[in-house]
């Protein structure tokens, strides 16, 4: 399919009456990202201000490019891909240096080139490999691996680490040092955070409730901001965030090597993909309530335009945050220049704030971070899929272990791998029935569940999986098992409505299995083979070859076969 | 299913005919199986008597446990199993050392040991990820690399390595160095067994031919022993096999360190996977022209026993070979009771050859090799594969290069993961048709192959695919499109005849499709669903809260959601 330009269309049918639409939904916008920017980029090791860089020129840049008003009002600094470039970075500079904040900005650079080569390349399916289950157990494990992570802020102590195993020892031995200024600092925080998320429960009305825990974050911080400013909190040795540079960010790159970038390329990858997941779910969910198209591959361009972006104004890995799309569904009238407006908005922000910033103590944005990510912890999903399948609850727990023993990289790795093992496993070991003919009607239906009519010299097999490597031989040996317990059957046929594919493996396996049955004096024959997969099976010899007919029907190959057996049924 | 001991029905219908038919056919294999076995030892790098002790116990063993007779008629060193041993023991070894020896044995034990782990834990449908193509293009790839492995032997140099781009460089450098009198022998041992394996189009009566050509290899040995033994061929310089310890080889294991098993591993466990898929082939193919039953756990505990067997008796990695199962196929009256028969004759072969078998020049052994594996090259099944289908074909050649540019294991790795993503690939873009009415008919075919009759008001979607996490996202941004098409429907049957199952994510995704529609003012409904798959559903609350139908037929569904339409089709 071919889209034009987005923008084009937008602005065609742009009036006043959008523009303030727009701006309002860019301001409810920037109220939610201004404190998640600050936190995040303390969460990714990077001070806070990169933060608000991250939400400047990418937000343009999507604008310009990007066609899903949803994703360009959610857009920005996400708590996942902050933990993902922290766990990235870890292994090659200290948090808080300037080689971490150059390894941070060629991590942003990479994560842009590959969403724009998967773009350019057409390759958004393989973000499709992330299936639910493991999302949900990788969010839910970088959720709580996260609020571990905060801890060590509040508490006002150090203690490294990217997994529980390191995290958690480290800060039980660092729990005599104690700073008690933070730490009461950062409970007050946490406790102003909870009330005023849940205004509603003290019987304020709901929609000012709401309001009130929108703004929650953005006002603890003003007020912890100004406590710091008014107090001198730096002297009672409280960690703040300290000199901000002034002014707009400076655009460029800082010097890179390429040895840097191929070591950060694994991480890049998997940063790429989650924060695609993260945005073309919201983009697709969106763009179907109102009969909308939607382009995977725009969508790619559109974030790998704005990571690099993000990159050359110095700032982190950006992509649409579900946290924040709550907005996005409230605006839904909005377009995506909305992401001009609210770049303009954070560029205010940017510089009202400089002053005031270096006064807002670490454990403030801790607290915020903590009880931000607390609600990403997904317990109903893991209920729901176990109850429905456990093997893939199974697959989403490991995902979930693995994120929080063994970190973020290796615990999606797994739960990759389980699903596509999973998958594997359940097409390796198809479900085959063999079908009599139900009395009295045209229908062949499983043997064990329904009353049915046999023919004795006639077996129906139907094979309820495509037939490809891993089952071929499978379905070879279920074929033997049932000949050789059926001494009278003549003809085997072979029911073909749920096969979508035969590859080469199997249609050796066809041909053995053709071969092999005639010496045991019974003939192979199919029904009810679908379109693409006649097509292809006409390509090779095996139709001449196999000896067979090919039924459209069963109940025509039954007819031609043993049309006695056919009469019986239909008369019973 | 149950099993009982195999030998024990076999012993209980045993007599004297079956002793005669059994020691005729293991006369037959002896034949065949003594010069391969000194050659593929020679192959894995280990001394030539080493395939003989692995002929022997191991073929006892096997009888004992195994099932299959055409497996116990081709049991032995296998040509790919001994490129395999010695690529895996290459890089800790040098040929030929006593280190080397202990590892082979070490290798051997691991085999036996995984096999057997895999026939108690029932994991025998792993080998049933190694598809045909991928086999195919191993196979040749590996003979290919044995032909070229085995010139050295032929020009009386010394030229290591284990892909082509090692040993041909090597071999050009050390052209200069060609011994000319093993050339002359090797070269001359090449034309007579090029003449007595094809004598049939001298003019020779074709049974004879035959029977020349399955003795040719041992005819032209012995031929090459009296000679050495005469001429005392090594005073020239010709490299004989050497000094063989006469008599039996002692029982028992030489001291292992746990650090070289686990490194030895990865390697041993391809070498079981690929020999058991040699066998299982021949069981498979030999068990259903006969109506008999197989037991993979069966055979794998067979062979995993054999292989400690040899490992025991200082031996190689056994299984059945592709090339002595024409044998197998001759003597199909055999039982498994024929192993035990030719291991005694190998025992007394052992016995008999070893005063002369020193005096073998190494050059015929490779000679021998060389004819044996040729034959390997499979050419017509590419061409077969590449006809059906392209990308299979790709996949083929992939794993042919493989194996001979970067070597054995990394080549069937590539070939594996290659066939992986491919089905994944293909699965990950399902065909899916909308479907209409053939007029004057209830059945309902895809529009754009067919004339049809549509309702304006409900589309029926036929998706011709398991639903899982890979096309989950595929499935919703197909619905997607066509909703945004038409924006008269009303109604969204998916016809699910093709959907062998649904996971987690899909319905996830079947929840947000149904959800998204409604906003969109469309009901989704669901037609032909299978029975496990509708088993499924009814654990989730899906069918509880989507709010459409679940219809048994698509005509069904359409009679319900938009009668006239029915009435239309079937009057015009």
């Amino acid at each position: 399919m071919f889209y034009k330009w987005p923008l084009l269309k937008t602005l065609r049918e742009y009036d006043r009456s959008q523009a303030v639409r727009d701006l309002l939904a860019a301001c409810l916008v920037c109220l939610l990202l201004v404190p998640q920017a600050l936190a995040y980029a303390q969460l990714a090791g990077l001070p806070a201000v990169v933060g608000m860089y991250a939400s400047i020129l990418p937000l343009v840049v999507y604008a310009l490019i990007g066609a899903s008003p949803g994703v360009a009002l959610s857009f920005g600094p996400v708590a996942v891909l902050a933990l993902m470039t922290a766990a990235a970075l870890a292994p090659i500079a200290v948090a808080g240096s300037a080689a971490y904040s150059a390894a941070a900005v060629g991590l942003t650079l990479l994560v842009g080139v590959l969403l724009l080569l998967m773009g350019l390349l057409r390759l958004g399916f393989v973000a499709n490999f992330l299936s639910h289950p493991v999302i949900s157990g990788f969010v839910s494990g970088a959720a709580v691996l996260i609020a571990v992570s905060q801890l060590r802020y509040i508490l006002g102590v150090s203690a490294d680490g990217l997994t529980l195993p390191q995290v958690l020892p480290a800060l039980y031995a660092q729990l005599p040092a104690v700073h008690r200024p933070t730490l009461l600092l950062g409970g007050a925080s946490l406790v102003l955070l909870v009330l005023l998320r849940n205004l509603s429960v003290l019987g304020v009305p709901t929609a000012w409730a709401l309001r009130v825990k929108q703004l929650s974050a953005l006002l603890v911080m003003l007020l912890a901001m100004a406590l710091g400013a008014l107090l001198q909190l730096e002297a009672y040795g409280v960690k703040v965030v300290g000199q901000v540079p002034v002014g707009l960010p400076t655009l460029g790159l800082p010097n890179m090597e390429l040895g840097l970038l191929r070591e950060l390329l694994p991480a890049a990858l998997l940063i790429a993909l989650v924060g695609f997941v993260e945005s073309i779910s919201i983009a697709q969910s969106l763009a179907m309530r109102k009969r909308q198209l939607i382009s995977p591959d725009l969508e790619l361009l559109g974030q790998g335009a704005a990571n690099v972006a993000s990159a050359f104004s110095g700032g982190m890995p950006v992509a649409a945050s579900f946290s924040r799309s709550a907005v996005a569904r409230q605006s839904n009238m909005a377009t995506p220049l909305v992401g001009i407006f609210a770049a303009g908005l954070m560029l205010a922000a940017v510089l009202g704030l400089a002053p005031v910033l270096r006064h807002l103590p670490q454990a403030v944005l801790a607290a915020s971070i903590l009880v931000a990510v607390i609600g990403l912890v997904d317990v109903s999903t893991l209920r729901h899929t176990w109850r429905y399948s456990k093997a893939e609850g199974g697959a989403q727990l490991a995902t979930f272990f693995g994120v929080l023993l063994q970190g973020v990289e290796a615990g999606i790795m797994l739960g990759v791998c389980l699903s596509l093992l999973l998958f594997l496993w359940r097409t390796s070991r198809p479900h085959m029935a063999v079908v009599g003919q139900v009395p009295g009607s045209q229908h062949f239906r499983n043997i064990q569940r329904y009353d049915t009519v046999q023919s004795p010299s006639v077996l129906s097999l139907r094979v309820d999986e495509s037939l490809y490597f891993p089952n071929a031989r499978y379905l070879e040996a279920r074929i033997g098992e049932l000949i050789a317990v059926s001494p009278e059957v003549r003809h085997l046929v072979l029911i073909c409505s749920g096969v979508n594919q035969i590859d080469a493996s199997a249609l050796d396996a066809l041909e053995a299995i053709a071969e092999q049955l005639k010496s045991a004096e019974v003939q192979l024959h199919l029904s009810e083979v679908k379109g693409p997969v006649m097509d292809r099976l006409q390509r090779s010899d095996f139709l001449e070859r196999f000896g067979g007919q090919v039924f459209l029907s069963q109940y025509q190959a039954l007819c031609t076969l043993d049309p006695e057996s056919v009469l019986r049924a239909l008369e019973s």
